[in-house]
């Protein structure tokens, strides 16, 4: 039985994403965020003892970070290897490339964020930069290339999802055709639209 | 062919340490932080678009991300599954669990390198709740067990001492016996200590 802790205009949408591409059977615990902070509320929190969604139960097993979440799933249920490069092959290094980018591109991202709300002085510079250079680096990436990866969708592109939606909050979107016809792509994809019809509404990360 | 592009006093460490565990023959070429800002050089950054250490060429390949470079060696070179659980076991998606953390880990430092260089204003807070909120997840996971994810030393443990170690200058070590336990039997074992010859020298993160 798998358990899925949902918190709204989250990282947790692209789970939603996979499970459904993957024709899973899974419950789902959607969480609103709290009036005026923003913040998980408490019943989330304690799910798991970093308090973070998305939290992910499969039998005995507790999992957050999106990145584990992904790689878990694929290992277990993606047995023809629909979303999953072959082993030993340059595909297989550059989709855990692009799952390490999209970690890094969250917390560059979460920079931006907290430079937005602060003053960081001499550190501004170092981290008004960040996002601008993943944003240029998937842009080149992208460039006649389907998918992140190349031709096949892999869990790749459910995890980088979620920052390059979150970013575009602070980038200039006509910079980046490439990554603009991608996210179309994405999320006119079929299982995205069922996430969206699961969760009752898409992401809305304008605050962020 | 394999070459790393090292910088000193960075995560690139660990990867050192990767390459001597798996007994691999590699080319190192090492990078000095540029003196006053610490910052990497322009011959480092010129290896990659992102300009972040460590690169790892391998044949065509060319990664960046510590996440990335470890899971491709394993893919490629673990052909023992010295350091890889098997796959579709609890001990697999616990690796990719603590690989995930790991990269958090490292956002969470920054998070509180950047706090401590500038002000934060009402974020800082919620920055400053970060590391700690990490450590103690990763000490109460130690509790009885030899590494993170149980008797076998993993890829996530090699990921995992760069962002222990730096995390360090935030956090009170008292606090944390288990994790002083196992950074100490990382920085005793026989690769690590190889890594740290080939290097000349070990990391010191004072300045972070």
């Amino acid at each position: 039985m798998i358990t899925l802790d949902y918190l709204k205009q989250s990282c947790s949408h692209r789970i939603v994403w996979l499970l459904e591409a993957l024709g899973l059977d899974y419950e789902l615990k959607i969480y609103d965020r709290l009036e005026g902070t923003g913040f998980a509320p408490e019943e989330l929190k304690a799910q798991h003892p970093l308090g973070k969604a998305p939290v992910l139960q499969d039998g005995d097993l507790v999992l957050a970070e999106g990145n584990a979440i992904i790689q878990h799933l694929l290992d277990r249920y993606d047995t023809e290897n629909r979303f999953t490069p072959a082993h030993k092959t340059d595909a297989y290094s550059n989709y855990v490339y692009w799952l390490a980018i999209s970690a890094s591109m969250f917390s560059a991202n979460l920079l931006a964020l907290v430079s937005k709300k602060g003053d960081l002085g001499d550190f501004a510079q170092y981290t008004d930069a960040q996002v601008g250079l993943y944003f240029n680096h998937v842009e080149q990436s992208l460039e006649g290339k389907t998918w992140i990866v190349g031709e096949q969708l892999t869990g790749a592109d459910f995890s980088l999802s979620f920052p390059l939606q979150w970013g575009l909050n602070y980038v200039n979107k006509a910079d980046y055709p490439n990554i603009v016809r991608y996210l179309e792509q994405i999320e006119t994809h079929p299982a995205y639209l069922k996430a969206n019809e699961k969760t009752a509404g898409g992401l809305d990360l304008s605050r962020f």
